[in-house]
């Protein structure tokens, strides 16, 4: 669903979707501030690690500590989108998704894939959409386990 | 941020507020119905369970799964927010905040308790406001055991 506005709707998804496309573009060249200019600065950001919300100082809540972590890799950070929905009003809008991460540690012999669920918002703030939301995450297994489940596929 | 409409700031916000409450009563009710009520029949959910998203017939995608979940408690599952935030344009509106779930399972001596973060997005559907996506989860630890992080709090 997407609002009509002066814009047409698909100039407004385009916007949104060019976005995404520059966080997963960021992720594949490691570029930690590429990413975090993505963003705007109030930015409130639930990641797969803890603590339960990154800000300034957390593991990943600056480029500092998003730059260490990119750095644990070999090569790009590959982020594949699926069941991506956009919804956009006149100047906010959401995106999810369902995403798989491909990357190979520093070192190992191969990489490592696995997929969890994108939820991301984005505000018009002068005029430029910026991300002001992110909640990224797997489920975990209700047997007791409280493993995550970072086995799991997408539907069919 | 909220964009001024017809309606004023305060009164969108009452309203997304309303329909936040309305599934908090309604767990603390262990009402599935009236969770139900509160989305959109097109809305997709990541909970904390698995599958990656609930669709009717999976195990929380419909009333007979929340109902089924809600069955295994004694008593209201209670759902406290904190550090919630709305940001709202004219009919799109999200709203994040870390939640503590407190509830008892059936026969059990006493209640356990943790924290996740919770995303909601809605829409206004014809006049009202609908669920259209909610995205709840805890982080996992980077630690290599692939453990749920259930043990954290949010920060003071």
């Amino acid at each position: 669903m997407t609002t009509q506005t002066a814009q047409t709707t698909s100039s407004v998804e385009d916007e949104v979707l060019a976005l995404i496309d520059a966080v997963r573009a960021a992720h594949a060249a490691r570029d930690a501030q590429a990413i975090l200019a993505c963003y705007d600065s109030s930015a409130v950001r639930y990641t797969l690690a803890p603590p339960l919300q990154q800000d300034e100082g957390t593991d990943y809540g600056d480029a500092a500590g998003l730059q260490k972590w990119l750095a644990t890799f070999d090569g790009p950070v590959q982020l594949e989108h699926r069941d991506l929905r956009v919804t956009a009003s006149v100047d906010l809008a959401l995106v999810h998704a369902l995403t798989r991460m491909t990357a190979t540690p520093a070192g190992a012999p191969k990489s490592f894939s696995f997929w969890y669920r994108c939820t991301v918002a984005l505000s018009r703030i002068d005029g430029e959409w910026r991300i002001v939301h992110q909640h990224d995450s797997t489920p975990f297994h209700m047997d007791g386990s409280f493993r995550a489940a970072v086995d799991l596929q997408p539907p069919a």
